[in-house]
C-alpha cells in the first residue's frame, strides 16, 4: 500500500489557481494511477489540519504493509517543524512532492521544513510529480 | 453576506489582556455591528485551529452570496503561508483586520505573511476595524 | 477640522501609473469627499519635501480644532525615521493611509517607519483608503 | 491540580527515535508521579493540534483549582505564536519543559517563541524535566 | 534523444565518498537504462568545466531531436548563475537531478541556482534519480 | 532639451574632495558639453533637497521638447525612494551617472534605489560620466 | 563663531515628549550658553528640512571665522547620508550631539550615518551636550 | 558534592536590580539550601573574572567526589566560548541555571553559548532555580 | 586597440531571451562599431570558460597597444572573484559593460564581483552600452 | 571623588598606535586633570582584565563619595555584556568616553554594549574626551 | 612526491600587485625549494581554470606515490565548492596555502569554501607559506 | 627568544577532549620542541584569563629578544577584540595556531577576531602547527 497525502488547499486542486496547479481534480488523477498500477493499493487522504496530517503519518507509517508515503504538505512544507519531527518518527520512507516548481515561485517557497527527513523530493512535474514518486518508492 | 472571521485567541475578547484587546466581547459587538448594518447578513466565526480556518475559508468563498470576508487571523497572520494560500484559492474579496497597532508591537507582529493576499488591511482601531472593514467591503 | 496630508509624488495621481494609483486626481476625489462629509471641514496639502510635510504636522498638530490627520506619506513611508518623531511629537492623532496594497509590491514598501506611533493603518483600498481613515477619525 | 500538556509527536514517546526521547511511555511515567506526589492531581493531555492545545489552554487556564501547567510544546515551541499568545492570554503559570537539550540540536530548535511568556523553562533532564517542573510550580 | 549531463567530480561515481553516492559507476548505470528504454536514444556527457558544461547546453539545447537534458550539476548547483543563465536560454526542458538528499547535507547545498530555470527537481533517490527524469521527461 | 540634474553637495563641484571628484567646477565642464553639442539644448539644474528634485523631475519629465534626463542623484541615490518614484512616475528616460565609481567607495554606496527605474547607468568615468549620458539618450 | 544646528522636530523643544528631552525650550538655553562664553559668537539655525541643513553646511563650513560646528541631526542621523557627505565636504570641525542617550533608545537609533565623519560625538547629557561639544570645539 | 558556581555580578544579589533578581543575599539562601539538603555537601564559588570560572570548573570537574556544578554564568552564558570549551572538557555534568527569564529580557540574552554543552537549563524560577538543578543532580 | 570581451552565453546574442537582450547579433553589431570607429581596431572575444576569460586578460592586458578592455562578464559579474583579479592584476583598464539594466532584474544580478576594480561601469543600453564603452575609453 | 577606569590595552596610552591614540601617557594628562580640577579628588585604575574591572566598578559604584565614574573600556565596550550588568547595577553615573572617534574605525568598533546603560557617550576628541566626561559629571 | 597547485592568476606572480604577493616569480622560489628538499619530488600546475584544478586534483590524489597536495586556491578558495569536493573525494591529504593573510583584507576573503576538507591552513607568510606546508606534509 | 603562549582550556591538553586534540601533553611536546631547536629559547606560558594574554603580550611584546610569539588564543580566538587590539599594539610579530582544523568545527570557530593582526595562520597539524610556527618565525 502506498497513501497519497495533501495538506493543505490542495482539495481545491482544478478549482484553486489553475495557472499554477493545473485544472484537473485530484479525484480523476487516482483514477488513472490506480489504473496504471493495479498491483499497488492507493490509498488517499487530504486534510487542512496540521494535526490530522500528523494523526495520518502515525497512523499509517508504522503499518507493515506500508511501502511508502507520497506527501505534499502544501504551504505546511515551509511552515512546520511538526511535520518533519512526524516524518522523522516513523520508519516508513516519505518521499516529498510538489506540483508547482517551488523554486521558481516566491522566496519562502524556496525553504522546505521537511524535505531533510524524506527519502526524496519530486518538484515541478505537475501530477505527473506524484506518478514519479510512485515509481521512487516501487 | 459578510463573514467575520476571527482566529486564535480571539474568543477571549474581552478577557484576554484587556489593555491591548479592550473589554468587550465579540457578541456584544456582532449586535451592535448587525443593528448599524440591516441590510447585510453578518455570519461569524471563530476557532482556534488554522485547519478550520481554512475550511471556513473555502466553504465560504466560493459562495455567490458572499460579499466578502473580513478575517482577524491573531497570531496566524504572521505565521501561516497555507492562510495566506487558501485566501488567494478564493474568488471572495478578504480584509486584513487588527483590532491593535500590530507595528507598535513586538517585532514578529510587524510581518504579515496574508497582507499581500488581501485586498486592504485596517489595524489599530480598536473593535471599530471590523467596521471599517464592513465599510471597505459594501 | 481633518487634515489630509499627502507625501511625494501623490501631486500626480491620476496621471503616474494608473494601473497602480488609478486614474481620478485627488481634486475630484476631495469634492467628493466633502460633500459626503458636509459636517467635517477638510483641509487637503500636499509636498515632495519631507520637511514641508514635518512643518505642516506641527502646524497642525497643536491645533484644538484639528480632530486628526489623514497621512499617506508615499515613499517616505519607509524612508523618514523624522515624520515617525514628527508624528509622535503632536498630540493629535494620525491615521496611515496607502492606496495601493504595499504589502502586495516590492520588499522594500511592506516595512513602514511611521506604522508604529500612528493611531492605525488603513492600506489597499484605492482613494477609499481616504474615507476610511476619515470614518476611523470620526 | 497541575496539568501536564503534551504537544506534537509527544504520543510516540518510548516509541520515536528513543536515542533522543528515551525508550520509556509517557504513561508508565505518568504513573510514578502521581505516586511520587499523592496530593496533587496531576491531569494529562496530549494532541497533535495546535488548535487543540490552545482550546486546551483556554479551558483549564482559568481554573480556579489549577496551580499551575507543564507544556512540552514540542515543535509547536519553536513555530507556534498563537501558543504563545494562549499562555500570555491565561492567568495560569506555565512552565515549558523539553525532555531533550533543544540547544544541542540543529538551529531552528534553539528558538522558542513561548519562553518569554512561560514563568519558566527546564530543558535537558529526559522525563525528570516535568518532575522538576511540578517541583517548581509546588 | 535524452542527454544526461553530469558536472563536476561526478566523474568519479563509484569512487567517492561511497557512503554518499554509492558504489556504482556511471557506465554500468547507463548501460541498464539503454537496455530499459531501448526507444530513447541516450548520450552522456560530464565535465569539470563550468564552461564546457555551458557549451554542452548550448550544443544540444537547440538540436531538435533531443526531447530533454537530465542534468546532475553537481557542486555548480548552488554556486553558478552562469549554467542558469544557459539553461533559460534553450528552449529544451531540463530536468535537475541530484543523487542524495542534498536537503539533508550542509547548508550551502540546500540552495540551488538552478531549479528556478528547470523543468523540475528530483532529489535523493540515488542513481535512481536520473531514470525518474527520464520517466518525467517521456 | 537634455537635463543635467544634480543632487546634494555637487554644487561643492571642483571644491569638494578633489581627491573623489576632481578640481574642476561644473560651470566650466557644462560650457564645453554645450559646446560640443551645440544641436541639444542643455539645462543645468542642482538642488540639495530632495523635495526640489522631485519637484523638477515632475516639471521636466513631463515636457514633451524633453529627450531625457542625465541624474547624478548623489548620496540620495543610496537612501530615497521617493526619487524612486518620482522616476517611474514621468515618460521621460532617466539616465543614473555617478563621477566617482561608487562601487570601490563604502558599502552603503553600492546599492542605489534608483537603478532599477532607470533606463541606464554610467559610473566611473569622472564628468565625462555625463558626456557618455548624453551619447546614450541621443 | 560656532554654530548650534538642529536638525527635524528640534524646533519642539519643550514642547515634544519632555520625558525625553525635557520640558526647557532652546532660546533660553541659547541665551544661558551666550552668557557662560561671553567670548564665543554662538550662531543657531534649525530646520526641518534635510536639504536646508546640507545649505547651512555649506555656507557656514568654509567661512574663516567658524571654529565648529555643534550638530544635532535628530532622525536625520540615522538616515541621511547626504547629510554625511556634506559633512565631509566642508573643512570646518563638526561635533556630533544628541541630548537623550541615542543607544538606549530603539534599534534605529544605535545606527548613526554622519559620525564617522563627525570630529567626535557627544550623547546624553540632556541639553549639557550642547555645552560640552562648546568646550570640545574651544 | 556539588559546586554552585556563580559568575559576574552575581555577587551583588540582593542588591542589585531587585525587580529582576529578588532581594535575598546568596549566602542566606545557600544556609537553606544546606539545611534542605543535609546530605549533600554544596560548596559555593563566585567570581567575576571569565578566567578564574574556568579555572575552578578545571578543578573541581574532575574530582571524583563532585557530583554536578550548578552554573550561572551570568553575563557570559551569552558571550563566553571559553567556558563553554571548559564545561565540555570536563566529566562532571554542568547544569545550566538563571533566577530571571533571560528569554523575556533583551534579545542578546536569549542566546547561550553554554546550553549545548550543559546537561540541561534551569530558568526563570528565582533563586530557586539553583534549588531545582541539584534536584536534576541528585 | 580595444579588446571586446564577452562572457558566458554572449555568444547567443540575437538567439537567447530577443525580450532582454535584443534580437541583433554581435557579428553585425561588430562592423557597425568598426565602420563608426575606423582609427580604433577593436578586437573580439567570447567565451563560457571563467578561466578561459581569465587567460584573454592576461594576455591581452599588458601589450601596451591595448587602449583597454570592454568587458561583458555576463553572469560571472555576480559570482567571480577570479575574473576581479584578473582585472587588478593587469595595467589595462576595463570598462564593465551590460546589455540589460541589471539592476531591474533579480536580486543576485544587483551586486557585482567586478565593478569595485573596473575603471567604470555602463549598464542598461542594449548593445549601445559598447559604444559608450568605446567612447569613455578614448 | 571621580574615578577615570580604562580597559584593555590602555596601559600603552603614548607608546601604542600613536596614530591612532596619540603619543601622551596616562599619567602626565592626569597630572594635568589634576591641576584644572583642584577641587574633584580624580582616582585612576587601569586593568586588562574584564573582571578586574567589573570588581572595581563595584567596589567604587557604591561609595558615596563617588560622584561618577569616566569609563573607558577599550575593546570590552564591543564585546562585554558583564560590564554593562556592572554598570547597571551600580547607582554611581557612569560616563562612556573613547580617545578615537570608533565610529571612524572597524565596523566591530561601532556597536556599544554599554552604551545603553551609561549616562552619556563622549567620543573622538583625543585625551580631551576625558575632561569632557569630568565637565559632564561636576 | 608533493604536488604544488596553483588556482587563478597564481601564473602572474611577482608581475601581479607586488605590494600584496611580492616580486619574486613561482619558478625561482620552485628551484630554490627542490634544492632545499632534494629527497622529495616536487610537482608544479597553475591553472587559471576552475574545471582544470579539478581535473588535477583528480588526476594526481589517487597516485600512491603522492604524499599531498600544496594547494593555492587564489580567488577559488572563497567560491568553489566544486573544488571542496573534489579535495574531500581524493585520498590524498591537501594543505591550502595562501601568500597573503587572506584575514587582513576584505571581507570576502574572510570566507574559505575549502578549509574544512583540507589537512590544514597555512597563511600569511608571503612565498614561505609553500615551504611550511611541505614541512607539514612530510 | 620565542614565547609559546596558550589560552583557555589549553592546561587540559592530553586530558581534554583527545579526539580532538590528541592525548599527549603539552610538556612533552615542548621538550621534544626544545631539542628540535637547541639554538632557540623557546618560552612558554598559559592561562585562562584574557586578562593575563594580553598582560603577557604586553611584556614580552616589547623585549627586543623576543622573535616572535606563537599564540594559540583556543576560544578567545573567536570572542576577543581586546587580544586583537593588544597584538596590533606589541612590534613582535605574533603568529596565530590551532591544533585543530577550527573550519571544519562549528560555525563560530570559523570566525577568527585575531587573524587580520597577526602575521600569519597555521591551522590543523596538531601539535605540529606550534613547530611550523616557529619555521615561520625563524
Amino acid at each position: 500500500m502506498i497513501l497519497i497525502l495533501n495538506g493543505p488547499n490542495l482539495n481545491l486542486l482544478g478549482v484553486r489557481e489553475p495557472g499554477i496547479y493545473g485544472s484537473r481534480g485530484m479525484e480523476s488523477y487516482l483514477d488513472e494511477l490506480r489504473r496504471r498500477y493495479p498491483d499497488i493499493e492507493i490509498e488517499y487522504y487530504q486534510s487542512n489540519h496540521e494535526g490530522a496530517l500528523i494523526d495520518k503519518l502515525h497512523e499509517v507509517g508504522f503499518r507493515e504493509d506500508c511501502q511508502g508515503i507520497v506527501f505534499n504538505a502544501g504551504a505546511y512544507t515551509h511552515t512546520s517543524l511538526a511535520l518533519a519531527d512526524a516524518i522523522s518518527a516513523i520508519p516508513t520512507p516519505v518521499v516529498e512532492v510538489h506540483i508547482s516548481n517551488v523554486h521558481s515561485r516566491e522566496e519562502i517557497r524556496h525553504r522546505s521544513m521537511i524535505s531533510a527527513v524524506c527519502r526524496g523530493v519530486i518538484a515541478g512535474f505537475g501530477l505527473d510529480s506524484y506518478r514519479l514518486a510512485i515509481e521512487a518508492l516501487r
